[in-house]
């Protein structure tokens, strides 16, 4: 076993081709540590259950599109309760935090923690830190019980509050270290994933027993490898009602306009599956797909093309679309505390734009509605499958932690709960392939151009072309995605049909 | 490529273990098909997707949990467009059936193979079967077009109409030769893929170039192989209210019981579901796990002690939970029209069996409420979720269907589309698996009994003893769940963590 | 001022046929009672209001719709504050008892007169009264504070809890006075009221100075004079999904029938509205329009119609309709602890009798679905217009209560509060007069039969005739509505257009 | 009979005050005109009612809170069927136009105006005028059929699509005179039924046979005279929601701040009605109630108090609230095509004024999330209440056009349809009165400072001590709200407690 990289990835492998990322363990840092029998052993509930633990050798591939005689591949080690853990009931100490912004399910994943740490381990001292990071050495703690938690899930938000930035990492471990905790649950998006990276660092730095785990928060899905963030479904749930509205509002005005926003600073899947999942929708931006208004193939050509065939259109920017022409068009760029960069609003500056256009055009009158639904989004509890996702997600990171592994996040991966370790997760956040299936489907489904010019398409044209003759000759037997196939969708359950 | 067992599947082999359960083709039974390329190069749509066609060989493993050493099993086709189709877009005439009960959904499959059918292929003349099987021979056609089934999927239902039984195959095949139909996509559950698999079988004996695809139905989630059923996840979601509304009723009076009966003849996976999404039920009864109601460990025993611990109490019943001790009090069951058995309603004879326990107690006066909205569920228009997933597995089979495929039905394997054999659909249902971790959250959330005679618990305790001496005395070096690992839950997004 | 007829009520009459029917007053048999200042005259939110004070002789008349010379007719006493209440607030002690079935706005009106009490008087010693009316002297009471009742209106149900039955008038009164309670607040049905009439005579009996006022609570609107019961404006709401779902079952299938059962033993209101704003419904059946079956102009008959002519159709029943019919083809009818009938189940002994009519014909198949949405609609927390509704409804009640009168229920007369004696309460429930404009509303848009034999049709044809014949003759100038018009429908927002 | 004023009132006047503001015939300027038998006598779901046509004489009375010797004031005419009619329906040749915002109903009016002319009175030609007023001249017009409006009820917005302005009354009456138009029913606000009027005026002008009928729509609910505007009840509804996600977000974050804007340009009934349904708000700012920023008593004091004491706060602020400060911190202020002068985003002014109050304030960081829901509000469709209110408003409205009626607006008063003249509706809107109980109770719940100065709050205390201590004098028999009562609040079925 060595360690590549990243101080946190620990890479094993094995025969044809078989890579296991792995996660730290406790053991890593501090010898001879003792172990207990799990104590779900004597749970009843499980009593009759065949393999309530998981096999030390189970690992789920990272790429699950296999070929006869491909090499297996990147593996991630699979979640679940172990026989043996690295902490007595009474011994432990939990502490749960949430960052950054709001995301359906946040208190679902709270409860769940508390639950399977009372019930499954008999854990009884849980803190909820009070207001994110910052909570630790500025605020009092919340004590979590399972009466507490009882029936937060069924709200929004986060019963331990949140906040942007704040990570002093010293001062952080050291009121972990002050207050006696020994195991540490961070809920909260890319930032705070870095953060807890950190704070794991530190905390083996100084070869303290405690174990630091992530669970992975983001409305927006773009986080890399697992299947779908918590939150996410309910949210293109929730976006329906926006498009339905800027659908109502467009189709009651002549040249009718519905402009909505939805969230997706760096990434478009939110943008991209509620645009799939509503049908209405004329026009789909996101950050991924650069686009121009002014000329042959721009925006505003296909908006008028669009108004003058059907009467009325529905448009779904993300908020971090066009962020280059935003910026040319405006001045400064700030930062928000936890260091995401402000971008300007691309909703607004759609509209006007639009609006201008056609204000020059005496003949074509418009009416324009813009809807920005995203606090109404993020604020709704989460629907029945996030609820169930949100439970397995925290009894999954629960069980880890009781087996002693440290540094790591939990993740779906292929409908699988699974170990990884923070490198995967904070270094290259996910988007949405413009080149592949999907986006494909979005276009198909909204008709609008590729908003590419002359030149790129020339240049996609000449690659397709090549491609397709080298697979039409030899009828298939020399792949061109065999082994650089790179399925780029982090909607696993969605993404290639 | 031979052909094991089930005549529609093809066994392919390879290194280490690989297994290919392969699907027929048009050109198994009818020589020198002439094929087309594929029309979807030329859609601009596409034009910029690298990989739009699916590579020849990827397959999609059974099973994801996997170990370094282990055998690669069983392997699925991929679904997905290939470079060469077997029909000209003007010569297919593909036709659409709904068949069995209703399911969130139906009306998103159908919109989407036909607009994939118009916009990905060309194809134009797409007819509707109108109420199920029997509509082929009994009643006239609808005619399918865009325009038709823009709005559809905003409803509940079928705009087809549906109905049970019919299967008189050659009347079927004849209407299917007669009319010209080449392309039949057939909607349906259990019963309904049975129908399909014989069509394609006289078809086949026939010597007609027509291709048969399902696309499996079933509220229930019944369906083995697939991660989960179209309708399900509204299903669930939509099975909420009948729960809170059940919980409020039991609250608000004295010793106040709801009782919620929930789709599931068979199997119990939305009894379930809805459980570990609510959190309020504290029990839950399906088919799958057997259960007593008097003396000691009984149910009533429990119902008396939760009402006496808590004041009142929410139970979950699934429609086939308890059918052999319905029977016992009843006379005799009757069958439907497509063959499913009439199950006697257990939730009333739950609900008179309550009443009857407590009627004879002078002391404890209790107040139950029953509650049946299996069909409010079914006849809710499908979330986002399901309308992306149904628009998925419906492109996936009209992919299929243009390749030349046949006698498949279009499933989800790990988030991956694929083309899974009737056989494989039919032969197994899927059932929740009661050793499983799974249905021990349920339990571990409810804390109702097992249900488990003293005989039961014994044999149970003795075959996990053994096991847990073995795995501690060596380290997990030898694996019970090795090679016979069996995860049983379909919902493979949740079913392990 | 004179008592007639029933004890708790006083008539007051004056010049041009003006009747005012009065409430009793703690005045009425407790000599020189001390007055005080209103608490209120010292509330900064009150201090700019000019009219925060009720004048002492605002009335609001009972009927609305009058003629140039007509007699002004009865009038009700205005609810609001009074410049002087007979209660110091700290010597107040409040109870709170709601009985009967759950019915939407429980929560909201017992916050609400915590709330009052608290903010506006300065009241804080309220008790809830455990389980409905039994719970005066068998159960422990519950303390309410504006804390405890803050989210309540977020919930269904009552936080209280409820039964039925339970009237041992001198068991309560004992309690009332031996817990020193001086205010007692009561929420219920018909039934209740009649029993707040029962305690309110005994504590006057006993010359204790307590009051006794009533919040009339029922689904089914059946309350007499006033506009519309709390919680009706939710339940109709809620009922549209149990209508849509119907409506949905019965297009999907041939000859699809959907049948569902609303609330409404004695009286359609819920059935009526919710099939004006459905427009879904084909026939609806209340307890206050008989039909029949069998033969010319019956209800099969016209079901047959009308599945000839569309195809599908969805029927909702009122609980208790056509109960003479059910009682003929069954045995017997029980009765609950309230000593309400328990009517048999009309839903499905007429889902029974359509299946066995078409079963006898061997040429139409047909497929119903009933759905039973009872305790789905009872137990949804109020919708923002009920929450409003009850607020004021409190607020009425309390400022009464305060003010000193006693044996009165509030109640919306016209669209304003008003303090009604019980006996117009109890004595007349309201029905659905199906002479009136609003019932055709509902045959008209439903086009179903009216059920009359020819019989009743000749004699209604014959008066109608002379009735027209008379006002054609003479131009209006004698009015056969005159005096004794009898605007009969009890939702006065949508009663007569 | 004699013309006051206005030129569409007549004034009718009877004994003890009683007077009766009438609404113009199209017999006033046509002598000799033809009338029918009312089709409706044959209508057969109409045929058992006793009452179904309304008695010439009856009015309902615009005050209900009445006293004993008062006089008895202001009337209006009763909507419904009449025996004559002033139309054959074969001669009929209607039109509706839908004018101005959205607003939940418009669809459900339509219907209902489609339907009842075709099923009450046998019409078949109506026409439907595209885009509003402008629609007249410059579009074709839409066939409306009971088919074509069938399900329309269901969907927000209108099938008409609307517009703003566009009054050229001469081509409009050219249009609808050169069409042979002879029933116009015109859909709209304040500004469309002063166009309502200019176009009666100009048809009395030429002579013409055709009358003219407004729906007043508002979904602020500022027309004066009627107890609410259809689409108010669902647009209070649907604000439920935003001010839940922004309670949601203030409580998820440190001294987190919600800002939700509504809809009330010149009223704040929305604001206030949605702060008492939800119970969540802190502030509650509206354009009737005066608020000044800094200093003592001012906003920000009371946001940084309350944000101290609770850690966080909800606002609610209607679009018109605070218009003269943002004016005075702003330049220009347009107005729209309609003449609607554009005010500035009053929900943006203030967020940036408190972040900005803040900002220098180094020892308190806020949060601040900003939510305007506006769009998603006005375009859902219709609840079930407000589709029952816009049946009946819709068949008023055709009853009086067909018994010749001209010149007026339908509305509802103190539960009772009536025929309102144009000037009450247009002249004097609707708005909150500060110094009604209503909004007091507002402040009450809020507990938010009235933001009187000290001069104005001297000023009434000195006008209430006066009242009080007149009306203590003398025990009431002085009534200071006798008859300059002015009960100011729109919503009386919520008015007055």
């Amino acid at each position: 076993m060595e360690d590549h990289g990243h101080p946190s990835t620990k890479i094993e492998t094995g025969d044809f081709g078989y890579i296991l990322e792995d996660i730290p363990h406790l053991s890593d840092y501090i010898p001879n540590l003792k172990t207990y029998p799990n104590p779900m052993r004597f749970n009843p509930a499980y009593s009759v259950v065949k393999q309530y633990f998981i096999d030390c050798d189970d690992t789920v591939p990272e790429k699950v599109v296999v070929q006869k005689n491909g090499p297996r591949g990147t593996h991630f080690r699979r979640a679940g309760p172990r026989q043996n853990v690295y902490f007595k009931p009474d011994e432990v100490h939990a502490c749960v935090v949430t960052c950054g912004g709001l995301c359906p399910g946040l208190n679902t994943v709270i409860r769940e923690i508390v639950c399977a740490l009372y019930h499954m381990y008999g854990v009884s001292r849980v803190l909820g830190i009070d207001g994110g990071y910052r909570g630790f050495y500025s605020k009092n703690t919340i004590t979590l019980t399972p009466k507490f938690v009882n029936d937060i899930h069924k709200r929004g938000g986060t019963v331990l509050g949140s906040s942007r930035g704040g990570h002093d990492k010293l001062k952080i471990v050291d009121s972990i270290q002050d207050r006696g905790i020994n195991q540490v649950y961070i809920i909260g998006g890319d930032g705070t994933q870095k953060g807890a990276a950190v704070i794991y660092e530190e905390i083996k730095r100084r070869g303290i027993k405690a174990v630091v785990a992530g669970i992975p928060k983001t409305i927006d899905n773009d986080i890399a490898v697992i299947d779908r963030s918590f939150g996410f479904d309910t949210a293109v749930e929730e976006a329906q009602r926006a498009i339905n509205a800027a659908h109502v509002e467009a189709e009651s005005a002549e040249n009718g306009i519905g402009v909505v926003k939805l969230m997706g600073r760096y990434s478009g899947f939110i943008a991209m599956y509620a645009t799939l999942a509503s049908r209405d929708v004329d026009l789909c931006l996101i950050p991924e797909s650069p686009f121009y208004l002014e000329g042959r193939g721009g925006l505003l050509e296909y908006v008028e093309r669009r108004l003058k065939e059907n009467g009325h259109m529905v448009i779904v920017v993300a908020e971090g679309a066009g962020q280059e022409l935003v910026a040319q068009s405006n001045s400064s760029i700030a930062k928000d505390a936890s260091g995401n960069k402000l971008l300007k609003d691309v909703g607004m500056w759609l509209s006007d734009n639009i609006k201008a256009h056609f204000a020059k055009k005496k003949h074509m009158h418009i009416t324009l509605k813009y809807i920005d639904p995203t606090y109404m989004i993020r604020a709704v509890p989460s629907n029945a499958s996030d609820n169930i996702y949100c439970t397995l997600l925290a009894q999954s990171c629960v069980h880890g932690v009781m087996a002693g592994f440290t540094g790591f996040t939990s993740g779906l991966v292929h409908g699988r709960h699974t170990y990884i370790p923070f490198s995967r997760i904070v270094d290259h956040p996910n988007k949405v392939v413009i080149t592949d299936r999907m986006w494909a489907r979005v276009l198909s489904s909204t008709n609008q151009p590729s908003f590419l010019g002359p030149k790129e398409v020339l240049e996609f044209q000449k690659v397709e072309e090549q491609r397709i003759q080298l697979l039409e000759g030899e009828n298939s037997s020399i792949s061109t995605s065999g082994t650089n196939f790179e399925c780029t969708s982090l909607l696993r359950c969605f993404s290639c049909s």
